[in-house]
């Protein structure tokens, strides 16, 4: 499945609130297209996230736009994923040392792709055989572009025999576990979407042998933000002597934070929640606080997978 | 708002279902369409499910149907909470003694009512000025046919100007939460609904003061059955220091079970997962587990509220 692709000028993404449903691709035109589809969810993962605001840099360079400016606008895009930075930062010094700015988006893709499948490979070890794992929102191949992070462990593990289960939170208010669900689906991964607030109980029944989550912000001491809802499973875990996994990319580490204290966390729209899959449920005076992520302090870490290995420390 | 009427061996009740948005009643002739309403969750909260099931034995006995057999059809509706179970055994016993069926199930309603009235006043003692409140699924008047439990202990409290403010958890996979949030706004209580997988990050922001949750059965050492996802904000709560209570009339006792561990737990249809506002939002060979309710240990409670008083046992 093509997630990505870049040519003439115009970057091609596959529109992800469309799965599983229909394989529909948006054509973005403009750099400030790419940022309409990174806001509005059609890319997302933060890994993913980071490849459409390469391209979307590259863009607006290639089109003699201000893209000092454009940088601005992308990185307000969405706040709280680190990869997003790291990728204009990137780009910026690239396009400063006079690179060519869609040759500098591919070689952020493809570093990204390398990353990525090298971190699978890592996790895969953690994988003993029949061990259900729990993951939470969608970290599989869609959020990168291919390979993926924590579901990439577990699809990764698979391949290798090993014959993993899959509890998949459904992951409220996005339901991004229709995606997780969908990218098991094509693996031939036995599992079960479970509401979130399962969990839990899952845990106390002894059906979960671990937990691994991606990341989209991973600070100096390992505090890191992930998907609200990310926390509660952490506390939990620990709760119940689970091992507790973190899979990201080095991209997603943030040098600058030493603590997670400091992680901007973006709030969305009330009607994620008020209308789930677009259906009003509460009447029209009803209001919501709709955080989209939180923050897990390391302390609550078993250990963080990345390119380089499995460590202690992120 | 009346939730129940009884007249002519005819149950009126109101269609749950179909709040907030239209006060619709559904006719029970018979005790099976009553039996059909209690499994469709037209009538839902384990006191109103109770009044329900009594009025249905009512209509069995009046009908000169096989009571018996109506009772254990009628206890098989709903197999987690106790508190059906106490009525039947209610009724079952004064029919046995020569009683008017429709007086004794009317005898049983305004128990449960007496009951709220008292674990409500004494609950809202445990509220202090402005206190940030989290609760799980609803356990207002609708979910007793008048005053109700936990969110019943949160009105009167706000009845008594203490001002509470309230997170209502939205409570998948069936989002009670609108029935929460619909009762806080007739009542003017200011509250904003949050995606279950919230309340921890919530807790971690010092946003929360005071967890107060219902109960389907709560065995001779405290532990109880509950909305699932309860057990994980009572760890939640104890992770953070959190004082959590449970409201629930004595009529959710039960003195036959020691512990939580042999309560049935009842799953239901994986549909109500994987259709949210009936709505498909997975691939049509994706699988849910959906369990309706969890059971959490009495060392997390702080306190239980009863008609009796609030303690530190059941």
């Amino acid at each position: 499945m093509q997630v990505f692709s870049f040519s003439n000028g115009m970057l091609k993404l596959l529109d992800q609130r469309k799965l599983p449903f229909s394989k529909d691709y948006i054509i973005c035109r403009d750099y400030r297209e790419a940022i309409h589809a990174i806001k509005d969810m059609a890319v997302r993962g933060a890994p993913a996230i980071s490849i459409a605001g390469a391209y979307a840099l590259a863009q607006a360079k290639q089109r003699d736009q201000d893209y000092g400016r454009a940088a601005e606008e992308i990185l307000a895009a969405r706040p709280t994923a680190v990869d997003l930075s790291n990728a204009v930062s990137f780009m910026l010094e690239g396009i400063n040392a006079g690179k060519d700015p869609g040759e500098l988006a591919k070689e952020w893709e493809e570093s990204i792709y390398g990353k990525c499948f090298n971190l699978c490979s890592h996790g895969a070890e953690l994988i003993t055989e029949n061990m259900r794992a729990l993951t939470h929102c969608n970290t599989g191949p869609l959020a990168v572009g291919r390979h993926g992070t924590a579901l990439g462990v577990l699809i990764t593990a698979h391949k290798k025999g090993k014959a993993p289960f899959v509890w998949a939170d459904e992951t409220r208010p996005r339901f991004q576990g229709a995606l997780t669900s969908w990218e098991l689906l094509q693996e031939h991964i036995p599992h079960k979407v479970i509401t979130d607030s399962s969990a839990g109980f899952l845990m106390q029944k002894q059906e979960v042998d671990l937990v691994v989550v991606g990341a989209d912000r991973i600070c100096k001491n390992g505090d890191f933000a992930n998907k609200i809802g990310t926390y509660a499973l952490a506390v939990l875990a620990k709760h119940h002597g689970i091992p507790f996994y973190v899979a990201a990319p080095t991209s997603t580490m943030d040098p600058s934070l030493e603590t997670g204290e400091k992680i901007p966390i973006e709030k969305r729209d009330e009607r994620e929640v008020l209308e789930p899959m677009g259906a009003r449920a509460y009447n029209r005076d009803s209001s919501a606080m709709n955080y989209a992520f939180d923050i897990t302090p390391a302390d609550l870490v078993t250990g963080y997978i990345t390119e380089e290995g499995v460590g202690k420390k992120p």
